[in-house]
């Protein structure tokens, strides 16, 4: 690549003037993703890629914890399957994307490509459930979906094709089923601090947001720097709403057959998404360093008389490192020192480990913070401590930045016009007050100031009592959280 | 589940007799996938995923050893992209599935759900590298793809929808991309053999059974009960031909363009079938314990008045190998002992772990070995180093077992009489001879015989000196092993 291309590549804009601008700028700039000739469809190139499967590796390993067990089920589902249950179609139809033909002949029925799994999964839940020895039945299934919006898709975040988890679960009660939600909603936000230093806000989503076909739908909700909030991973109670279109009845310890009680769950690739924008700054991207495929670049800082000697001790400090902690030596010669600084800060690389000859004689490194740009000499002997501690204190410093902005932009609001000056006012966020419960409130709310509920936070809940609907004015029944939403 | 009904369940005809039939009633009777209503397309249990998750996993991780980095593409690929290399949509045009409808709208161009992603990753290939800095690109997915056979489908061996990984990599010249050829093939091996104990022989492939679009092929043959053939993994050299469809060139170190030089290699769900087909006996699987989501199965031996306490040492014992080995207590109270003998062998679990009261008040268990059903007495003190070990010879003999098995039926051959009667007779098996190299002589043994040359062995290559092509007696070019191939 010529010089003057790659010093056209940083970002342009600032994060706090034009977001939108700056996420598609930080999109086509990086490496993170790549757009391809499939409108709404990306490729994840190894950066991005490493973060997904670093989550996933985490929650499968929970998940495994917990008793549940992977599978696989086709891609490609029967027109016929996806109708059983009438709320399920009716939520996913108009998304659909249908195969007809198969090389040269027209299908007998369209297949569709699937949106979600359930209807050819309990499908074959019926065959596999027959007594209540063979529950709680706890399966789930990473793949891809897709879904196809005709709205402008946002990488990421509204993309046409994405990859996921999707937990399918079956149990003989409805309190077992229950039991779940806390467990599965506690293991997504676990991943979500640990890997991806994300907080959200657990809570459950109105009737008129819930999954279609489910009795009840849970959230983690994210807000993110422009004010606006982003849904996280979910949790859907369906009871035996598709026990019943699909006929997983068990006969239960008192001989009677009964339909079983289940649950679905999910994590996407939408949280790549939020990820970049919640963390980044204007030099970039910030990977927090748990799912940093790189998480310490290593820059030789040499004149022609000392290169050899200078990367030498650079390889031998990676080697040094190896095994605790991911780092790369940039012995690139086309590019200067600066250059490279320029380009892993674009790139989101969490630390920088400058060598040059000085540090060498002062048996010394100099370690550069992406999230702070703070500068600390390292001794040599104690680098791989001092690494691994820096990279904790990185991602640590992500999380609470990320939880003390949400923090700050959650406000209380007790009418309408309070709620108003929320969600309108520049920084938007999210306006926090009681709601009646009552569809017409919300669709109000959505309408008039575009404020959707995001969910109805579990730990608001006790604060329900006494309030007032900040819609109507009657009695609140539920602490609601409401926000523009992607 | 009825009583009458599972006992129903078990393998009612010799593996050695009616081996086709045999395959179709483990595949139905036990519970490693699941036919759904998808023609072709399987569902994989808990059972048969965890064997692909494990082997994936093994495989992925000396894919990062030596480099290779994962990345994720749509799965939907623009008609017009697949057109680009001619010989490569020549040979997949036929089995695509044709995405042609997204909700009630037509699309404007047809969508292929992807049958391989050369296509789709290309393009974007080209426009990521551009330096032979930006040298080698060595990439990987994990993935699902979907050929529409219209032959009758086979579970697992030939279904519509199978998993894989799809290896694709870029090299600044033909000799560091021919390097990794013993690389990939070796991990595969490995692979192979210590996890699904399955022996293999690698070769090359002829011209006319390489890859659409590629230089040259290389695969993994295996040898099933029946005398045929399976293709394993395989490895592709495709030189220059996609970087000259998809323009994916570099500016090399002389500061000229250059068109790259790449690799292509999977490995998939296929072996699942060959495992089944290998290793299972007449009762049954028999899952190598490195794959067996259940490694050992403890059944407690109780009366109703020992119930308890045999059960609480079963489950302390189950406590004991925790961490060292998957087990699971039967404990299940419809069914006798014998019963969940025969259901636990029919199901593959390698090792059955049997515990009474004689047997506690001795300090013992009885382990059954799966695959020889020996038994022997196990000292409780040692129980956790006896069922490492016992796993450990487990899989051993079901290695060597696969391996004397293809080794006694591998046969040289001289006349083409010779290889007729390798091919045509009773057990099949592989008949190696010379071959000219030219297509007719292998188009004529296809044809009379049904024999395929499934590759040219790469360690008999060595005897082709000398020899007479077994098909037109002119001189030998090559080794070829013919068999006939699933």
């Amino acid at each position: 690549m010529a010089k003057e291309e790659v010093e056209k590549k940083g970002i342009t804009v600032k994060k706090a003037e034009n977001f939108s601008e700056w996420y598609t700028q930080v999109i086509e700039k990086t490496e993170f993703v790549g757009y391809t000739s499939v409108s709404g469809g990306l490729a994840f190139r190894p950066d991005g890629y490493f973060v997904w499967e670093t989550v996933q590796r985490a929650i499968d390993s929970e998940f495994k914890r917990i008793g549940i067990s992977n599978v696989y089920f086709p891609m490609l589902i029967p027109e016929h399957l996806l109708e059983k249950e009438k709320e399920h179609v009716a939520g996913f139809a108009p998304e659909v994307a249908w195969v007809t033909h198969a090389g040269k002949s027209k299908l007998e029925e369209r297949l569709a490509v699937r949106p979600t799994s359930e209807t050819i999964m309990y499908e074959s839940f019926a065959k596999w459930v027959r007594s209540w020895r063979d529950l709680p039945l706890r399966t789930n299934q990473w793949n891809s979906v897709i879904r196809w919006e005709f709205k402008h898709p946002t990488p990421l975040l509204r993309s046409r094709e994405f990859l996921w988890n999707e937990g399918h679960t079956v149990f003989a009660s409805r309190k077992e089923a229950d039991a779940e939600r806390d467990q599965i909603l506690g293991i997504y936000e676990k991943a979500l601090k640990d890997y991806m230093a994300l907080p959200g806000i657990p809570g459950m989503k109105t009737d008129s947001e819930k999954f279609a076909g489910a009795e009840a739908s849970y959230s983690i909700e994210h807000l993110v720097p422009d004010g606006w909030a982003i849904q996280g991973p979910d949790f859907h109670s369906d009871g035996q709403k598709f026990a019943k279109a699909f006929g997983i009845e068990f006969i239960n310890k008192e001989g009677k057959k009964e339909f079983a009680y289940q649950n679905t769950f999910a994590f996407t690739t939408r949280e790549l998404g939020t990820m970049i924008m919640i963390h980044g700054d204007d030099k970039g991207l910030i990977l927090p360093p748990p799912v940093a495929r790189i998480q310490a670049v290593i820059v030789p800082i040499y004149t022609d008389a000392n290169k050899e000697s200078v990367i030498k001790t650079a390889r031998e400090l990676a080697k040094k490192l190896q095994g605790s902690v991911r780092a790369y030596v940039d012995d690139n010669d086309a590019y200067s020192p600066g250059w490279k600084f320029n380009n892993w800060e674009l790139l989101g690389v969490p630390l920088r480990l400058e060598i040059g000859e000085r540090d060498i004689k002062a048996d010394k490194v100099v370690a550069v913070r992406r999230d702070t740009s703070e500068k600390r000499d390292v001794k040599m002997k104690e680098i791989e401590k001092e690494v691994a501690s820096l990279l904790g204190e990185i991602h640590e410093n992500l999380y609470r930045r990320a939880k003390k902005f949400m923090d700050e932009n959650t406000h209380e609001v007790n009418t309408y016009a309070e709620l108003k000056k929320v969600v309108e006012g520049k920084h938007g966020g999210i306006a926090q007050g009681g709601w009646c419960g009552d569809a017409e409130c919300e669709a109000k709310a959505k309408e008039e100031i575009g404020a959707k509920i995001t969910n109805m936070p579990f730990d608001a809940q006790h604060k329900a009592k006494g309030r007032k609907c900040v819609v109507c004015g009657n009695a609140a029944k539920f602490m609601a959280n409401f926000a523009r939403s992607y």
